[in-house]
């Protein structure tokens, strides 16, 4: 405490707007100290964090928040903006069970406008927001700060065309920083990197801005005069001409690390009419020289050693994503055909090593879920095998693709869906919990859920294999110790044949994927009190292995599921509708997360908090028997 | 027969290879009358098939489908493609019960790549065709048709802008007619309607054909030179700015409707490199007066008669669409926060009279569903009272939405979904039965599915006074015949409380929907074979019923669950997981559609060939019922 001159008295916007502007430079570095001091002994989001320190401190200076609406697009970025408004000291508790969000959460601070977590929203929720404001005759300022990947996804740009065509007084802040998650891809990231190192724009900015000072003053008489002429005079002049197309006023590039030069701007464009978009460039890890250096592996971290940059790592664990990237490389080495298809996730999903041996066969699309499903299907059509590697919170997004230009047409795309279940520290909005039910409403898609590294690495070289439809495999955001992996030592899988782990007398516990060790300890604790059960590896959810579901329900007095989905989007309903009605009433629960949003912290306090590990599932199959 | 000079002889694209240049006008002129002679007698998808003519003939005449990859997005536009691919006679049959399908059908004929019906995918399927082409060493074209509206779609954007960075061979034809089915919206689509009306064009418009015959020889020089130089003169002499940032080259804008002009300029463009956007002009209802005057009218037609083009009408029949639209209508006149929102589908929702008494409560955002559903939650910010109107089908786009921008804020939008359940001759791409599975999954969400037109109204009375959370209320294409409405004559809602329209003693029926009315005749039927049932309209899927389930049930021997969905993607699963367990082996079974796409014809056609109609789960229930 008392550490630093400004920000130990700045709880609110309101304390940092009684300084004066030749201040916020030292109210920056302070920030940026205390995000570096405080990640490194807790680990979150980063590198992103360093970059819009700056951007974060004008922004609330500039603009009179929490009245005037700031909106961010996915929100992993906003540990300055939470520092800034009440957060400060809970910084530390970020992400973890019981802590504040990594993400912004209404419900933590009316500053939180939105709870994001998804790309690609802000400029959707920005014009709601100035349209319903106008609707309704009220007055104040709403503005987004939206990433160079984010403005790509397609549901940002229909928002602009849109918002082009509607045009309310609002600000996009454009924070380009060249950086999806990895490097950014698309035109139109080459699109805004022509516009900073274009010498047109250097040699006519100063031009430009005299010209914009000026605008509201002849624009009109121009307007008048030709408005052909006007837009022809502004293409001249602007480099932004592929977002003035959209409709909207384009303002920049400005240095985002500038926080004077920030601030004179947004105060000059705050007034401005119709909607406006400011380009700030910016840099991912700005002043921690190794998250500069390295963006990428400093996106989100764990704890490390502020001094060297070292990070703590799990020995001779193998992360399932990294595995799948083995295995892909592996049947690539065989066959050639093979293609991974990933929507800006290489690292997340495990393919840094594939994208680098692989270069040609890898498609990393964009924050672009719609476009990449629909992509992957049709790389079908020339004779190449598609594996579509997403995470199982962002395959939403591309259900209708799933639907329609996957599934209907019955194509054997091979879906890889990492991180189902509850994925622990990022919280709600990524929470892998909608995908096993939804992929059960697929007709003809084949779903594999293996409960291990061994069935995981069997599932991927069935689905090779098989041409017949769509096959989708899907696992947690968990690793597993792995001495070598021979990739010679493994079974072919039959199709829906599931695995009985255990056999007992009382209760059937039909298990699917990461909830079957939890149905182990569950069995092994029921014993204590004298109750055996028969475990299930379902692995196959379709085909389903009635036969044997029927069979082993049939000779014990009682069955429950278990199945770290939504209870009404896992595969509970599907089974049930299924399974001999006469059997059903020795159903007892399935136990699945309830329909209310899963809050963030380890993925085992979690469990334990929804009563979904082995204590809380034993004394309730105890209570529930008891009641039969 | 023998009616057609050229047309008798053209059963597929090689009898149109045959012909010279000079003969397409007059094939065009015959393919022309021959859709308005086969579609004034049986109806269909008119005025954007009228539009496109010239353009198919072009395209199949220059290109050597089906080896070259034709791809047409949303697909309603392909009669012509049909009548030249082998399914001339068969028109008639279109979007009949075992008819040819209305949209794109790989099962019909080699010629149909992908099997269409949601708008902006075909940019996604032409990329993965030719980088599969490319990465697999084949050689052909591969080419994509997408309309003005579609092609502002989030997915087709996202397209773009991965297609301009990898950069394969490949043609995108923009066929701009200025329509979705209403006048298109959008930064887009005024836009392109600058650059159909700019005298710089016109006057440039030599200049640049020239420039681009000769660039092939001058482009590496001025590569050489400069490469800014070359895009400074560029963009003096295009009118595509917007395209050409996204990575494509941009050519056009030409007639759609001057078939040599189109022949040439395929001709020209079809071996060059790089990926291309041909812009062309054409005219919805095109040679058809009533349909150039009216195309939104005409977009879709019942049988017509050709001469005044006046259109055969149910009469006293209200749509439940149209019903919507005048409740909306009763409640803005009460409340002006109130907004409807619609994703392009002014008419088909009802909106028509609603967007022209109160234009400034009203959103069509184009064909941006995504963006749709975000957008709504964010006018509720300032005040007002989103009403997010959707069809079923194309609902599954904005699933992410709903579950991060809406539901697990717990925000309240009004969400009214159309055309749940068998929508009937649109078929597998237009099914609504996806709809209330995903509803079920979403926290939060209220579920209204409304048996009749009186709890539709009721329904709608209801969620407008309803701030707790987001609500929805879905039903069915389908009409009812209302004498007079009078709005005050209606009752307040008690949520979660279902109807129990009949007793009996045998079976409990549950009915969802458009099934109550299938659930009453399946009870009157079955009472001939001495067996009572009991109905229960559930009205409420959220809250559910579970009082009111539970003792009927236990009242009778037997349950069943009608719902008109997939088996997978409906309500039940989220049903049996919820009745008393101990009750649960009196179920027989749910009556829901199968996971398999579901074919075209009238719904009663469908209905009865999967057996849901009241004869088929009659005899299946006491089929059941005997085997027990």
């Amino acid at each position: 405490m008392g550490q630093y001159e400004f920000l130990d008295k700045i709880n609110y916007p309101e304390d940092l707007r009684s300084l004066g502007v030749d201040d916020l430079p030292i109210v920056c570095n302070e920030i940026r100290d205390f995000l570096i001091d405080t990640l490194s002994g807790v680990g979150g989001h980063f590198a992103s964090n360093l970059g819009v320190v700056e951007l974060t401190v004008a922004i609330h200076y500039v603009f009179n928040t929490p009245t005037d609406r700031l909106i961010w697009d996915v929100g992993h970025q906003t540990y300055p903006h939470k520092i800034l408004t009440g957060r400060k000291n809970l910084l530390k508790t970020v992400r973890k069970f019981n802590g504040i969000s990594g993400f912004p959460k209404r419900e933590e601070s009316p500053y939180d406008t939105y709870n994001t977590g998804h790309a690609g929203t802000s400029i959707s929720q920005l014009l709601g927001e100035a349209v319903s404001r106008d609707l309704l005759g009220k007055d104040y300022n709403c503005l987004a700060v939206i990433g160079d990947a984010s403005i790509a996804t397609g549901m940002a740009l229909e928002a602009m065309n849109h918002g082009g065509h509607i045009a309310p007084n609002c600000l996009v802040i454009l924070n380009d920083n060249y950086m999806s998650i990895s490097k950014n891809v698309g035109s139109i990231s080459n699109y805004l990197n022509n516009i900073i190192s274009s010498h047109i724009y250097n040699k006519w900015k100063r031009l430009y801005y005299t010209f914009l000072k000026w605008l509201p003053l002849i624009g009109p008489a121009l307007k008048v005069f030709s408005k052909k002429m006007e837009r022809s005079f502004k293409y001249a002049f602007t480099p932004g001409g592929l977002f003035e197309d959209l409709g909207f006023v384009y303002i920049g590039p400005v240095n985002g690390h500038d926080v004077s030069k920030l601030v004179k701007m947004l105060t000059k464009i705050k007034d401005l009419d119709g909607p406006i978009l400011l380009h700030v460039i910016s840099q991912k890890g700005k002043g921690y020289i190794h998250a500069e250096n390295d963006p990428i592996k400093y996106h989100g971290v764990t704890p490390f050693d502020r001094l060297n940059g070292n990070m703590v790592t799990k020995e001779g664990h193998i992360s399932y994503s990294n595995l799948v990237g083995e295995v892909l490389i592996h049947l690539t080495q065989k066959s050639p055909k093979i293609v991974a298809i990933t929507p800006a996730m290489i690292e997340g999903s495990g393919l840094n090593k594939y994208s680098q041996k692989f270069p040609k066969n890898i498609f990393d699309v964009g924050i672009a879920e719609q476009h990449s499903v629909a992509f992957a299907a049709s790389l079908l059509g020339g004779g190449a095998i598609p594996f579509m590697c997403i995470y199982s919170t962002f395959m939403t997004r591309a259900l209708d693709q799933m639907v329609h230009d996957v599934s209907l047409m019955n194509l054997p795309v091979r879906f890889v869906i990492d991180r189902a279940g509850c994925v622990g520290p990022d919280g709600e909005t990524h929470q892998g919990l909608f995908d096993l039910g939804f992929l059960c409403t697929l007709p003809s898609m084949y779903i594999l859920s293996p409960s291990n590294a061994q069935y995981l690495i069997e599932s991927l070289f069935f689905m090779e294999n098989f041409n017949d439809g769509p096959i989708s495999v899907r696992f947690p955001k968990d690793s597993e110790m792995i001495k070598n992996i021979d990739f010679n030592n493994y079974k072919t899988l039959t199709p829906g044949k599931s695995v009985v782990v255990s056999k007992g007398d009382d209760i059937t516990l039909l298990a699917i994927g990461s909830m079957v060790s939890i149905a182990i300890k569950v069995s092994d604790k029921l014993k204590e009190s004298g109750i055996t059960c028969t475990v299930i590896d379902l692995l196959w959810i379709r085909p389903l292995d009635l036969e044997t579901i029927n069979k082993e329900i049939s000779e014990t007095k009682h069955f429950a599921i278990l199945d770290e989905s939504y209870l009404d989007s896992g595969a509970s309903g599907y089974i049930l509708n299924r399974i001999s009605p006469k059997l059903l009433n020795r159903f007892l629960k399935t136990f699945s997360f309830p329909p209310q949003p899963i809050l963030h912290g380890e993925r085992v306090e979690v469990l334990h908090y929804f009563k979904l590990d082995e204590e809380g599932i034993s004394s309730e199959l105890l209570s529930l028997i008891s009641m039969t």
